[in-house]
């Protein structure tokens, strides 16, 4: 059920977040094995605040609509007296003592953790085979990843453990996960939400972002992480993003851009089916279709791996030396690439990143949003490491973030939803990006498409186990 | 003549545009042989732009405080139509095709450009003898350098060649001539104002500033120039500043932090003796006075020319490699010096520089601005390349930065206003700080300070000439 279905029955005293955790908590382990979704399950401090909640409510403390809703967190969410890893054996017995700033609002709004979810080691790995932890595997089929690297986030949803789930995205990892696994991904604008007490993997890059099993969960989750935070000196002094979705629910005289360049390229042929006709239902709603070039993007994608290796490097050097042989192979070898550019080169990326940041901001005075696929293909195989798109080989890493990582570049707010599946059941991703800090636009780009699709209220099979 | 003084004349048809610029052009005529003040004046537009405004007035269309007004420009703010050197050989003959955006406000304001003004090479010169348009002399001795790198804007108003200029601070370019000259100098929050169309230097510590005769001008001017420009991606969406100087005349209740450490080491003693007197003026306006320790400042300087480096070489590279032999040996070393850095070192200095400005945050918690000596002496001689403060020997350039460099990469707004004079005659400059978008603070206390002393009254005797 989704937060917009429990949350009046909650509140109405119908069903109690006792029940709720106790039996999300009988989810997980049930279905933990299988799917390696969780690094940390925290039974006793969610059945406290679950009980918590519970008399709260009773008494007529309701605080919204999060109240008494269980959910998870990606590992590198600092949460006080609770392990948190990052995905790596260096981290493995860290215990913050204080909380993220997105887990206290969180908190504040009476959502319950139950835990903390998988990911590539320190959101940076390159295979979703963790060496320290496992890999996590997709509810939709457990030989398949569940795309990374919040990976861990998008199975536990999926698959009936969790009712949202917080991501963070530095080149893709929250909407790649959220297309692989069929659920609706927010990376919103950089500096909208509060990065305080996420372990950053690039400083420019980083956004937090979270999961819902429809874009209204997603909207009401967005209304309570947004938000300035003094103690983010990337966060911005915004305000708050309109959330309204039933106000105008046709997209009648909406301008909407779909690239000529790029993000058709190389797509396996279903998924690129999937996309078109989702296109044709936005037409259906009334939206104006417009073809759009997106200059440079091929330059926002290299940039973007030209400024977070440094980046990533910078942060862990001084673990590269004194904790060598504790990272995994992928990742030390991408750190240990970061060591050698120079700063000017770094700086020259920047400059040429504003740039095109400027060109691409001046499209949305023409359209209001731009629609694309998500990812060039359904979740691939554990394990699999190069995939044939168009006729090449592709590096499965490289092909599942071109599409979303020049976004992070930008800043921009972008949305993942399913539409559609391809023959072997797995789900598609459509990607709908928007001018900075104009989320309204993008959530109601993908909040009318999904009330016109029926993609949403298709579940893994495992979800009804 | 003060903006305040002149511009209630101006409106009342008492004081005639036409007649101060060409006032103002004869005495640029009279004076720029001995001080070398401007690179370039602008006589036949800024001729044109007084009738424009004497027109308008005369018809009613009196567009405010600046209105009328001459003012210069540093030679690195865009000029549509009218050469921008930048100080250097290579952009001698480049002219702009588009207005840097203060130079438009400006416009709007109706305040009159009559000339752009000399600098060291790219504003980063080692020397004020600017090996391409030779040096700047200062007018209250023409052997001695005004300082820089924004010296032309403050031997020009000092001198009486203009009424208010524009100068740029990546190290302390505003606040060290303002010191040296004997004038008011504003270096607002990185943010405040737009740099586009401003030639730059360090990306993240490049801020535009401007030079007045009193504290009110100085303020008078933020109000025009202050702003977000979505052309600028660094200008910050902060509601405008607090200008309302007369409001609170005293200081009773205001806490003010005078440094324990490192801001009075080595100075020279009678530039010392004046900035402890200036304290005494202060404590006597009824502010409470704090001794604060501000921790890390040392790294603040180091840092600050650590992150420079890089930023200026990327900048400069193309033409590092193309328009090598153009370049003075100066600029030229430390180009080639930032080539080396390591982007992993560049941004250890930029994740460091985050945790010492939130430190230095937290201070204006307890005071709400902070009392510093600008300069550790008054304005060395043309040539002069060493210097002795302390019984150690101190190149000029490291000394003359070394009090303000490290607001450069706080971010802080920072002011200097005239405290006193050495038994040369010569300017001795007090440095006041507060909190980011908080120039209230700063220019509440340089006000009151102003007002119970009579220094600002005391001009160079060239400008009575």
């Amino acid at each position: 059920m989704t937060i917009a279905e429990l949350s009046p029955q909650i509140q109405a005293g119908k069903i109690s977040p006792v029940e709720l955790v106790t039996e999300t908590l009988a989810r997980i382990r049930r279905h933990q094995p299988a799917l390696n979704a969780y690094i940390t399950v925290m039974e006793e401090s969610a059945m406290e605040q679950a009980r918590q909640a519970e008399r709260e409510i009773r008494t007529g403390h309701y605080r919204g609509p999060l109240h008494g809703i269980p959910y998870a967190a990606k590992d590198l969410f600092y949460t006080r007296g609770v392990a948190t890893t990052a995905g790596s054996k260096i981290l493995r017995d860290f215990v913050p003592d204080y909380d993220a700033t997105v887990i206290e609002r969180l908190r504040e709004a009476g959502a319950i953790l139950v835990g903390k979810t998988g990911l590539h080691e320190f959101a940076y790995g390159v295979t979703n085979n963790n060496p320290h932890f496992g890999p996590v595997h997709n509810p939709w089929d457990l030989a398949r990843i569940p795309g990374g690297s919040s990976g861990g986030s998008t199975a536990a949803l999926a698959a009936g453990l969790c009712t949202f789930s917080l991501g963070s995205d530095t080149g893709g990892s929250v909407r790649i996960p959220a297309s692989f696994c069929g659920l609706v991904g927010l990376k919103p604008t950089f500096g909208r939400i509060s990065r305080y007490g996420v372990f950053p993997l690039g400083h420019t890059l980083d956004h937090v972002g979270h999961f819902g099993l429809s874009v209204a969960d997603v909207a009401a989750i967005l209304g309570v992480l947004a938000g300035p935070d003094p103690r983010d000196d990337s966060s911005a002094n915004e305000p708050p993003p309109r959330l309204d979705l039933s106000a105008e629910p046709g997209l009648k005289g909406f301008r909407l851009g779909v690239p000529r360049n790029y993000y058709f390229e190389r797509l396996e042929p279903e998924a690129e089916a999937a996309v078109r006709a989702a296109i044709q239902v936005l037409r259906g709603l009334g939206a104006e279709m417009e073809e759009v070039e997106i200059q440079g993007i091929e330059d926002f994608t290299v940039l973007s791996r030209l400024i977070l290796m440094p980046e990533a490097t910078a942060l862990h050097r001084a673990r590269l030396k004194t904790r060598r042989a504790d990272f995994g192979p992928d990742v030390l070898a991408l750190l240990d690439q970061g060591q050698f550019i120079l700063a000017t080169d770094y700086l020259d990326a920047q400059r040429r990143r504003r740039q095109l940041v400027r060109g691409l901001d001046r499209l949305f005075d023409r359209v209001q949003a731009i629609v694309t696929p998500t990812t060039p293909t359904t979740a691939p195989k554990i394990g699999e490491t190069m995939i044939k798109l168009g006729g090449q080989d592709e590096d499965v890493r490289l092909a599942s973030t071109r599409l979303v990582r020049g976004l992070n570049l930008a800043g921009v707010p972008a949305i993942s939803v399913p539409c559609g599946f391809d023959s072997k059941g797995l789900p598609i991703g459509l990607q709908i990006f928007g001018r900075a800090f104009d989320e309204y636009a993008v959530l109601r780009v993908a909040h009318a498409y999904e009330q016109a699709s029926e993609w949403r209220k298709r579940r893994p099979p495992m979800a009804a186990l």
